[in-house]
């Protein structure tokens, strides 16, 4: 039996992660779930805002963000962020920034990974300010790195990256064990 | 140190869901990441595809679609709706699928959650078919779902629904151990 939970949008564990704006020549972070993938390649995220957040302002004035994951170790900034407003509290004094090749997308040195972004198409639907972006570049901390044979840059697996996922319950979860391969588990049903 | 990696969306894990559309009237699952939410009240969802897949021609036909959250269990079957066509396998005889309020979203009823969601906005960019849905109506499977005192209905935390995740190095996960309260951890660091 199935029972009807009404209008929610179930769709988690969503990552958490810091998305950043240059305001007013400063940076500021924002801990956001309404974040995600729309594309491969070309590499394209996008965020999601309330139109009020400060974030939403310097994104609209640089047409750039960020998107930097945090580990389990920073939860409390992390969950700081999404707790107190750039209007009133200098957030960008909680982490090291450093910026990119857009020159206005603040990134975190402590995250393990970073991304800067460029606005490629942004809109407003129902109360929401979406950005799309394209990933024009993606940072690593070289600890997470290993070059295989080939020279490919290889990152680590999420067991040490340990990035924060959040469920609509208002909890945070770790990431738990690796259960299998993309395109090969289902092979085990028939024809690939 | 930052080592560059490229024009790489590493926003992740990230929930992989099983996207349905009604092609020609019959059911069709794909496997997704590329899915998420766009905001919670009004709760929007959106999914990226492919213009070549089965389902966004459904998706195009019919402006409806749904958003199933698959099981670990699951996980063979799951992958297998990302290997194979629709065009070439009924893959809506996997599953056993129910409609909803719309009647042209087919649900996957072994799914502890679907949404049932109506397209508000559907465009393209970068060879990507993206539609945002606002979700109508949330399906929980009942032996998820516990009523509190005030009568407001409860889905089971993440370690029962056991979800599944993806990383960009093709990798599944499982969720692992709860890590904390949102808008509760940040305050060890001052005020909210």
């Amino acid at each position: 039996m199935k029972v009807k939970l009404g209008e929610t949008a179930l769709v988690y564990p969503i990552p958490i992660v810091l998305a950043g704006a240059n305001v007013d020549g400063m940076p500021n972070y924002v801990n956001l779930g309404d974040c995600g993938i729309m594309g491969l390649n070309p590499a394209l995220v996008f965020v999601s805002l309330n139109f009020g957040h400060h974030t939403t302002r310097g994104i609209l004035e640089n047409q750039t963000f960020s998107v930097n994951m945090p580990t389990t170790d920073m939860l409390a900034k992390t969950d700081y962020c999404g707790i107190v407003s750039g209007r009133d509290v200098d957030k960008g004094a909680l982490f090291e920034t450093f910026y990119g090749e857009l020159g206005t997308a603040p990134l975190i040195a402590e995250c393990p990974v970073s991304l800067e972004c460029e606005v490629v198409r942004g809109f407003d639907i129902e109360q929401r300010q979406i950005f799309i972006g394209r990933v024009v570049q993606a940072y690593a901390d070289e600890a997470f790195v290993t070059e295989t044979k080939g020279g490919r840059k290889k990152i680590a697996p999420l067991t040490e990256l340990r990035p924060i996922m959040y469920a609509l319950d208002n909890t945070y979860y770790s990431v738990g064990e690796k259960i299998g391969t993309g395109y090969q588990e289902g092979r085990k049903l028939g024809k690939g």
